[in-house]
């Protein structure tokens, strides 16, 4: 069994536990991830052993990821998701990539606000890959050596505002309000002979209770190995990065060749565009006030449990 | 006058200094822009005094903003250069936001590596801005405030692989290879009084003694004011963040109806798509290797000089 890595806070201090029958306290301060998966690791493995017992109810869980990570994205990844949002299904010709504000980090358990001017507010529950070590150069990663990229999984969820994402073309904006990226509860860190449950992960996520996205990973378009190699030929990556690796089908979001025509088309007004988007999309299930989404994702035989996130959607008040 | 601030290695050692007449040595040691700026600013305030006088034939100037930084883009946000793109002239509806990779970061001397596959390697000089503050929380920036949000500013070259930006839609990864935002030779801090040049300084890139873009900052369509209250309320910013304001017209990349029905047709083959893409480009002046790009930007009347850029074009080496 792997471990799992847990920041919480207890009055004014932020800790990281580890979490097993109980919650045991990590000896030593560490403020980020990368400071805990670069310096803390034989502090994290001897937690049970020499760590202090927490009271789970005196705690805040917190995103075990720190907002000094980069979170890299990946769109389009599953083929049922790829034909909702108006693509070929065919695993495409490159690898879509963008990028989340690190200020979208937030608990499983917080709530999501949705801003004022957002109407067609959207889910994407996502795998997400923490990075293991610095890559600073290309590098082929493969099936033998992607244990040494991967620290851990964790539950993450793409949380999108359509309306600003899609009208707007360049993704960043719509997707990196504060909040947009509930992660955890914790990183579950694997031990040797566990990265093949890579590819048999199941993902689940409902809202109000009901089943919206169900997938497992061996459905993924670019797999991990790939999309590190291509990553390390353009970018770096450092140790507690984010990777999220793409969302299934099953979001609100329905893009067809006329609705995106409507978009891509520079002659309409914004007004007029933003209206018959919204018109086009308002039937299809987007997050609303009050609504609770439950996410979560393991492997079938239950070794990997990457715990479950519940957040609910709030208003944001606006203030005159 | 403000401040030039430099970040230098001699050796194997990196250190930061100020630049007048002479290079002085800043005390302490600094591993990032955002600890300097956060907590160093008295050793850089007083390291004329106090510094040693570096020989500036023994050094390498690096980039100014370290990697740990967030590098916010703002995209078509000079008129001429909204024509030339395929949009409309009008300032915009909307603020067009996307994101470079860290790693992008590099000197103002630096060669450019054009990776083996892109053909179409394209400049944009943009006025860099320096955050002076963390920002959690929406605020209203004014013209009154700026001072207090902006720590200086800086010469960076967005530089684009058109033919990953245009043809994958997202631009993140096409404007992300290593390398590809020279940044200085140093950030001018701001003096009390000097942020009203933000609407006074003059944009000059040629390539190969060739003007290519040449503006004044005064036909910016949204200002910082705007594009930083309007950041705000949406993620936060960090001090030592770096927000690129846009390029002006003149670049390699003309697109129009045409070109971007194309780009936007799922049903014609990537390779097609590509193909057509690069013909419709490929002799409107992009990068070559072996060119020279030289960029500089100051106020006409010689307050702000932010120094020189000059970077030169290789091929990647293909490794087999």
């Amino acid at each position: 069994m792997g471990i799992k890595l847990v920041r919480f806070q207890q009055d004014d201090a932020i800790q990281w536990g580890v979490l097993e029958d109980e919650l045991y306290i990590v000896n030593g301060s560490y403020r980020t991830l990368r400071d805990i998966l670069t310096t803390g690791m034989e502090d994290v493995v001897t937690a049970k052993q020499t760590g202090q017992i927490v009271n789970q109810s005196d705690i805040t869980i917190l995103s075990p990821v720190t907002d000094d990570a980069n979170i890299y994205c990946q769109g389009t990844n599953y083929s049922a998701h790829r034909i909702e949002a108006g693509f070929s299904q065919q695993k495409p010709p490159y690898n879509l990539l963008f990028t989340k504000a690190p200020s979208t980090l937030t608990s499983a358990t917080a709530n999501i606000v949705c801003p004022a001017h957002v109407r067609l507010l959207d889910y994407e529950i996502e795998l997400g890959i923490i990075m293991k070590q610095d890559v600073t150069e290309a590098v082929v990663v493969t099936e033998h050596n992607l244990k040494d990229y991967i620290a851990g999984f964790v539950n993450t969820n793409d949380v999108s505002a359509r309306d600003v994402q899609i009208v707007e073309q360049q993704w960043f904006k719509g997707k990196s309000y504060r909040g947009f990226c509930p992660t955890g509860p914790y990183i579950y860190l694997l031990e040797d002979g566990e990265i093949d449950y890579l590819e048999r992960l199941e993902l689940h996520l409902s809202v109000n209770g009901e089943t919206r996205q169900q997938v497992k990973t061996d459905q993924l378009l670019f797999k991990p190995t790939e999309t590190l190699t291509e990553m390390s030929s353009i970018f770096d990556l450092k140790t507690g990065d984010l990777v999220l690796t793409g969302t299934p089908a099953g979001v609100g979001l329905r893009l067809n060749a006329e609705i995106l025509g409507n978009i891509y088309d520079n002659s309409i007004p914004y007004e007029e565009k933003i209206e018959a988007f919204y018109n086009s999309q308002k039937d299809n299930g987007y997050l609303q006030p009050g609504d609770v989404m439950r996410l979560e994702i393991k492997s079938e035989d239950g070794v990997i449990d990457l715990g479950v996130q519940e957040n609910k959607i709030v208003q944001a008040v606006t203030i005159k």
